[in-house]
């Protein structure tokens, strides 16, 4: 079928009974108004599901964010940008908790029902006292028409807002699935971090709430890359109040494969989006690897081609350069013949066996000239397949990425350091 | 003890009893007369000791001298730049194979004999009507005093030939240990391909020498990155012809861990060569990780930092940031306590227990804008040690790897495709 889903508007706002809002408290800079300190907030009980950062090293918000949905579902989420608190130690850790204190205490929730989350610059200490006399305002500004607001306030080195909502029927009701989302930390990390919130007015079973919500995660916010850095912020949170009255979607049931599809439907659309707003970012490419052994023989594949930076600069210079994809193919750590192995742009061969294929170079280079192409490499091994979303790398990324000096000279005016 | 070696002129044409010779063919560039095949000769029988790429994807040549040095120890090395032979098939394979035939018909040795190497763009057949009928003019040109030619006929994007040699005392008989080498694969891969070609007039046992490379290669060439891509011809051959006539080094002796350290010298001395003549690279790093539980932890935690895109693009940019190097350290794979680590810039601490270090931004800033410094992280939980030789990333890097695309429209105009 083609999907079912129709598109609104609305953003987190867009499903029942979740309003939205944001402030500028100049964490981003004390001299711009910015909006940078958000809040959503859902007016019944809800269930929640979190998937956090891989990394290590946590910032101060991740650890509390986990160590509060462990306890309680959340309700809330109480979010800066501009400042990671991460590498913050006992500080952070208090200053993260302040933040969900603070916004409980003002939304009549306890501590626990409220998330919080931190992007922006790693290793300095969140700027306490710009926040701190904020709380009442963030407050007023909660609405259920404020979607965008939220997701301009996570933004950071993003060129614009990211959101996507939909609605569909579920035996007769209708269901909406919100969500907004920030430039990944592998994307975006000059200020670290990937964040993504999704609000949904279903009412479901917890079981299939976290299945659906791991299994989109997987096949979406898994699967782009830019950088291949993987930030310490990183954070998927997703609420669902039950607001649309539906029959509860059984675990296990047809309704919560229909749902876990939509779902993975829009955390698509917006991890996308984060790719297609990487850093200076001039291509979007669609990695396929096909012909693989394992799924993990692939996924490493995908991996080490996506993450190239000789790949991803012959991208950036529109060079359809096999060559290079290969010899990422080579190092992997997958297995592999070379003398098997095909890769072609688009449906044209440009390898083909391990050898130059029988496509005209003028071709392969129409297709990576464009903004938008697929690269599909066969492994001609066995039937595992992996996708993944990637991005050139462009001179300007590193200029770019070059110097967060001004964060450190700000934040010794500011008497943090 | 400072080290007791005399650096001496003649590359690898510094050993007793070895000649060199290059001249050009119109590989690099046909309207050049860049110097683009060498040849390397003992007048001696010799033992040799090859290290090869561990891409998956290997070039002709590479396959070739793999298969000859298991039949034979080598006493010529024929080298081409300007072309990898790689993912060229059983034509590849039949160019390496005459490269090496004719050198060896006209030196008077068995084909086995004769190692074969190639540098170059990927994917392109060799083009052998540049090459045939130049056999006899590189012959001609072998010489006792010709060693830097050879180091300049290796070279591709390199700015410069790299050679280095020296003497040294051993039991009162005079060694001499000569190399040369080009930009390494993971530093020139623009053209692709890190080559070593190391002479030695030692008289020693197999084994010494096999473990004394073996040993060498891992403490150098193993420990340098730019780009953290692995090329598809990636060799290192190390010749040894008994010219010096020195009683025989046994194997586990005192002198062959003398010989060992020497040998050590002189790759290091290429290998950090080859580095600070990366591709546009403006910054060398030697990168010190300690107190890591197991080696392997110490390897995973110095290649996740020296091969960030985030960490590369701040050298780059003379930022002193910690908070990327953390941010690499926690998605290293290593085993980590976040609380525990500790980065230094030269002695200065930029990071402690996690947190934001006592040095004055302005300190490390100083430090990082030296051509050359010294990172180091300690994690704090046991007592391996590992240290990569690392560059920065810049954007001029990138733009420079933009295409490959002219030697594509080159090879065309050949009637190679």
């Amino acid at each position: 079928m083609d999907h079912p889903y129709s598109r609104i508007k609305g953003g987190v706002c867009a499903p029942k009974g979740f309003l939205g809002g944001a402030i500028s408290c100049g964490i981003k800079n004390p001299d711009s108004d910015r909006l940078d300190l958000a809040l959503i907030y859902s007016e019944h009980d809800c269930l929640s599901q979190g998937m956090f950062t891989q990394n290590r090293v946590k910032a101060a918000p991740v650890r509390v964010s986990q160590s509060h949905l462990r306890a309680h579902p959340a309700r809330a989420i109480i979010v800066n940008s501009g400042n990671a608190n991460a590498c913050t130690g006992p500080t952070g850790m208090k200053d993260a908790r302040t933040m969900a204190k603070e916004a409980a205490k003002r939304l009549n929730l306890k501590q626990r029902e409220v998330a919080v989350c931190s992007t922006g610059v790693i290793g300095l200490p969140l700027p306490m006292s710009r926040i701190d006399p904020n709380y009442d305002r963030l407050i007023k500004s909660l609405g259920n028409k404020n979607g965008n607001d939220v997701a301009k306030a996570i933004i950071t080195s993003d060129t614009h807002a990211k959101e996507f909502a939909i609605s569909f029927d579920l035996d007769g009701t209708r269901i909406r699935i919100g969500g907004c989302a920030k430039g990944a930390g592998m994307i975006n990390p000059n200020m670290a971090t990937m964040l993504c919130f999704v609000t949904t007015d279903a009412k479901l079973h917890p079981t299939c709430l976290e299945r659906a919500v791991k299994e989109a995660v997987e096949h979406t916010f898994n699967r782009i890359t830019i950088d291949g850095d993987t930030s310490t912020n990183d954070t998927v949170l997703v609420l669902a109040n039950g607001a649309a009255e539906n029959k509860t979607i059984a675990r296990n049931s047809k309704n919560c494969e229909i749902f876990s599809h939509a779902l993975q439907f829009v955390m698509g659309k917006l991890a996308k989006a984060i790719v297609r707003d990487g850093e200076r970012v001039t291509k979007f490419v669609t990695l396929n690897v096909k012909g693989a052994r394992t799924g993990v023989d692939a996924k490493k594949v995908a991996q080490a081609v996506a993450n190239s930076s000789l790949v991803k600069s012959s991208w950036n210079g529109e060079d359809p350069n096999w060559g290079r994809i290969i010899h990422a193919v080579g190092y992997s750590g997958a297995s592999i013949k070379e003398e098997l192995i095909d890769i072609f742009y688009e449906s044209k061969p440009a390898c083909q066996g391990g050898l130059q294929g029988e496509t005209n170079p003028e071709v392969l280079r129409s297709i990576v000239s464009k903004p938008e192409f697929e690269i599909t490499i066969d492994l001609n091994l066995g039937a595992a397949e992996h996708t993944i979303y990637a991005s050139d790398l462009s001179p300007e990324y590193v200029a770019f990425n070059r110097s967060e000096y001004a964060y450190w000279k700000q934040a010794q005016k500011d008497g943090l350091l």
